[in-house]
């Protein structure tokens, strides 16, 4: 009889945002009658850009007719796309790419979780804590052993360079759930530890997009070596509002290698490739005309106006926190903002009260991990009305307490 | 330093179709005017139902406003999706399915190759030769042990129920590459055979729509007790033409319970629905509106069109096979032909001939497994007319051989 991975007893039980899911339909489902504001989960709202519609609709009527019908897709996907990739996201960086270094995916979220079939399991790897909960639970069942890297105010939550030995570092600038950035210099240090460590940093720059700061590094291979030590997932998720279109990427720099295990090298690119064309059949044509869109003069001033929306909403999000006393965090540079429960409250307890007082849910910051108890996230990709009229109550509800 | 996964030590270098296409593209490069038939890999050719093409486009335009936006869809899958399932695909077959049992996925390729995941690694799998070679890729990647089971003209390309234990049984009908089908007693041997011996079978029914003869089961579950043994995997690529799309569904039976390896046990459902949250992110909601079409009036009615088109292009092929004496079985009931290369010649030998001397790519059924060696596969989804001029070139070349 075959045997269920016993991994997954290591887990929560519930994926965070499943967990929530279902405590908010429970709510629902007893206060029928209840205006609900949902802001616990990092969904956009935004329409698509138009240049973007125009794109998948050209994409649609392609599927219509046998000279244009695209069936099965590049493995790595199309070139088109990997090209506009380079041109679009790297060469403005001054950051040397080459299309065979991306792999186009269905959304980071696959990639960041399928990433460790390439790796042994039993591997030791280090998790910023707060953390985005699908590098914990991906490694979990991988049997992957995890230690968390606490990152708090003191060191910008963006971790102390470690001192013990690790297989792989996870890295989120702009940080996913605090909206801390990095800075170059404090990725410099991470690149040349892990340089000196051997160890493999896995880069998740999905908000990249949020940067507005020109100090503030948008990608890993701004620093000098990254090519040689760390994996970049992005996506089009947050920078084009794709989270229910489904497009994203993974660079693997060809010349990044790893031990083999028998004193030879294994280059993860190659291995990727192999994982990917027996476990994944390319992202849609569709969603991958629609990405390309997202680069052509229109596409790019239309998604950074919609970004722009979110960080005004974020703008007043951190303001109205501050008014709160809340000691908020990021909102800047980042869609998220972080902030203190009031009186050092349990984060599940101000989330429950939130919700039963207020109607608004946010995100338990011990959700998490460890160093998020005391915090809660709020995203500002909800409805700008709807996120003023939330912070009116949440301020009512710290208020009257 | 991390440690490349070993068991990636185990695997063919390349993944076969990826091997044929990189021949193919060495020969069309020192070869640049020939005239290449493409016959190697299973894609489809003709364009899209006209009632999905309308429902993608509504599913685009749904993403051009705040009101009809959609973002992250429920981690199952859209509901109005699950149910069209249980109402278009199964009920018809008699079989009771709840819509709590389906998984929307982006395709069967990546479910077939993911599924493994929820298992411990080490499991004896039994798989059926020739075979998809994404079962052995996944299952060695994944470090199982893998023992064949032959298929061959003795037994209907059905295999012997075995006389061992497995953990887990690989079953596909009608079969890639065979184009074999399986009766209802036959499958209900190894139905009976998996709950005597506490085996888990995974169902690969891609090609269920191929089926025309009334007599032969759809999906396992027409048979008892499968849903307390089996998962079944269905995908849209071939019956709505989705290889670009990528749509497909996974049926988990909320009941399946295997071993949870400390004596008790645990629920398949639940653990898939743990994978998936936090490794994958939804199918795209344009491909899910452009599925749910394929279960409209006109939807039925034109994706039939389309495979009655391919079904009788596969009997052209057949036939010419029949011609040239190479024993054809397969295209009836299903979309692959498999027939005997001349003379018993190696199978890569007779694709390197074929497409030196007749620029007709085929497959070398020794790709597909040990079994394979001296037949090769076609498919019927190339174009109709290129289909019967690759069949006269094929024709030419084995009379003057």
């Amino acid at each position: 009889m075959p045997q269920a991975n016993i991994n997954f007893g290591r887990l929560p039980e519930r994926y965070l945002f499943l967990d929530i899911a279902k405590r908010v339909a429970a709510y629902s489902e007893t206060h029928p009658h209840a205006d609900i504001i949902r802001m616990g989960i990092g969904d956009v709202t935004r329409p698509l850009a138009p240049a973007v519609i125009k794109a998948m609709h050209q994409a649609v009527d392609d599927c219509a007719a046998p000279e244009t019908f695209h069936g099965y897709g590049p493995e790595r996907g199309y070139l088109w796309l990997r090209e506009a990739i380079v041109k679009g996201d790297y060469a403005p960086l001054g950051v040397q790419m080459n299309p065979d270094d991306i792999f186009i995916n269905d959304g980071a979220k696959s990639d960041t979780g399928n990433i460790g079939d390439i790796l042994t399991p039993g591997s030791l790897i280090g998790i910023t804590d707060p953390v985005y909960p699908v590098y914990v639970d991906t490694n979990l069942m991988r049997g992957n052993e995890i230690k968390y890297i606490t990152c708090n105010a003191a060191n910008g939550f963006t971790g102390d360079i470690p001192k013990e030995k690790f297989d792989v570092v996870y890295l989120c600038y702009p940080n996913n759930p605090t909206g801390a950035v990095i800075t170059r210099c404090k990725l410099k240090q991470w690149v040349d530890w892990a340089l000196q460590n051997g160890a493999l940093i896995m880069y998740d720059s999905a908000y990249e997009a949020f940067i507005r700061d020109p100090k503030i590094p948008h990608s890993i291979y701004e620093i000098e070596g990254a090519r040689n030590c760390a994996i970049e997932f992005r996506s089009f998720s947050k920078t084009a509002g794709f989270t229910g279109v489904r497009c994203g990427y993974t660079v693997i720099p060809q010349e990044l290698m790893i031990s083999d295990g028998k004193g030879g090298k294994a280059n993860l690119n190659a291995m990727w490739e192999r994982r990917q064309s027996c476990k994944f059949n390319g992202a849609s044509y569709i969603s991958q005309k629609g990405a390309l869109a997202v680069y052509s003069e229109e596409g790019q001033a239309q998604t950074k106006a919609t970004i722009d929306y979110y960080l005004e909403t974020a703008r007043i999000i951190r303001k109205s926190m501050e008014d709160c006393g809340l000691n908020p965090q990021g909102g800047e540079n980042a869609p998220y903002i972080w902030a203190q429960t009031p009186d050092g409250m349990d984060s599940w307890k101000f989330f429950d009260e939130l919700l039963n007082k207020a109607q608004v849910v946010v995100t338990p910051g011990s959700g998490f991990g460890p160093a998020g108890e005391g915090y809660f996230r709020i995203t500002s990709f909800a409805d700008r009305q709807r996120t003023i009229e939330a912070m009116e109550r949440i301020k009512n509800m710290i208020k009257y307490a």
